[in-house]
């Protein structure tokens, strides 16, 4: 583990940031809002939304922060047996489009340095309308992690379908994606390049699928659905999402923090 | 404790569910939609829904339901010690308005018997404008109480404001009313009295404010505000409510246990 990782990590997410950004304003032909927030111990974020006529509510936001986790939480981590300092940096990002025809699209990819480093994220869809495109989202996620490990797609896909579940309602959150933690081949290059590959895997693929819907016209009852579909949204992130609910206990930023949120929601 | 205790609460609650939807309902023009549900050990409820052009989404759940506690859950209620077994009976109340002028009302009591017994209840209610009535409010609360116990209003509000309070917003989800459990001054119909007042009085406020209300027109402007609003009695509900969470754990009938949901909520 060199400090230069941790550097390449962060200036990778920074630009990955930046692409997004400009991709979502050239469609939307409408700027970002902006807003820097500080961590309570050491670093910040960049937190960047949008409320768009093509994205109804779309947030990108990247931190850089460091401390020590508290005990209850660090026996969690690996790591931290003998110092609970952490650095950390990462991307998050969700857009709720305005068309029923357009997923709920949410990806995030982190880097972590305790005594240990490694990388964590992955991304995932939710469609609330029969989505034609269901199996080719699948075929070239797998397609883009079998370019870096074949058995990174199957244990992916599974842990990504048992996170994003609502035990509540038995269902799924959306059709799932990839979802992996602990990330570390002792081949840091190596794992950097699937941790890119994500990141460009979901720029070009939500760019692609709202350029295709875009211009599509749904109807009431259609938004009606998506509105319900999206209170399961906001029952996942506020009952079981373990990021939100670790946030909202130890004081985080709350507007970053619930970025993830749906613009509307209806239990009606 | 006798048994026509249990039966003469489960009664009352019974008859205000009858006199609330029969209020509801004139107003609306409009029938409640019923259904029943059983409970995975013994009884069941009663769940009414109404969605109309004056309340937008209103609910009243009545169950009675009897089992045996689960040992991680009993070890915080009383006269469990020896035998786990409880028989409860209940109502419980949501009403989200259309108009943003009217407050969303919230109001339960229940009735429970282990080897002790206690009444349990209360209500409180969420403006999302300011509300020319909240001084009165809370006066009359404070003067139906003082009828029974003049130490009740201080102790009950205090509760009321501390139980739904969202800590991660620093902000109270309404503006309170009262709160209280454990209710048991060895005089049961003294106690079942209070109960009795608290119902009534419930349906008198909920309606003269709807009536006063409903005709009165608001604008897109003001319904925006009722939805931010609704955003934080969501959250509040999957974050911090511990019925909901018990319930949602435990297996409970899902709807029920959302009823409480607003219609619309929005995050935007």
């Amino acid at each position: 583990m060199t400090d230069s990782n941790f550097t390449n990590a962060q200036a990778w997410f920074q630009e990955l940031r930046g692409k997004l950004i400009n991709d979502i304003e050239k469609i939307e032909n409408k700027k970002f809002i902006v807003t820097e927030w500080q961590h309570r111990e050491e670093g910040g974020g960049k937190m960047s939304k949008v409320k768009g006529s093509i994205i109804e509510k779309g947030g990108v936001n990247v931190s850089t922060v460091a401390g020590k986790f508290e005990k209850n939480f660090s026996k969690n981590i690996i790591g931290t047996e003998n110092d609970s300092s952490y650095k950390a940096t990462g991307i998050s990002v969700v857009l709720h489009p305005c068309s029923p025809y357009i997923p709920s699209m949410h990806f995030n990819t982190r880097y972590l340095e305790t005594e240990k480093s490694w990388f964590g994220g992955g991304m995932d869809i939710t469609p609330c309308l029969p989505f034609a495109e269901e199996k080719d989202y699948h075929v070239e996620l797998k397609k883009m992690c079998a370019q870096h490990n074949e058995n990174y797609y199957p244990k992916f896909k599974r842990w990504c379908d048992e996170y994003f579940y609502l035990p509540h309602r038995n269902e799924p959150r959306g059709i799932g994606g990839i979802f992996f933690d602990n990330l570390n081949n002792n081949n840091w290059n190596k794992d950097f390049d699937f941790i890119k590959d994500v990141g460009s895997f979901f720029n070009n693929y939500a760019m692609s699928i709202i350029n295709k819907y875009k211009d599509k016209s749904w109807n009431n009852e259609e938004k009606e659905i998506q509105l319900k579909k999206r209170s399961r949204y906001a029952e996942f992130n506020l009952l079981h999402d373990r990021g939100t609910r670790f946030g909202l206990e130890t004081g985080g930023n709350i507007d970053a923090i619930l970025m993830s949120m749906p613009p509307q929601a209806s239990w009606d």
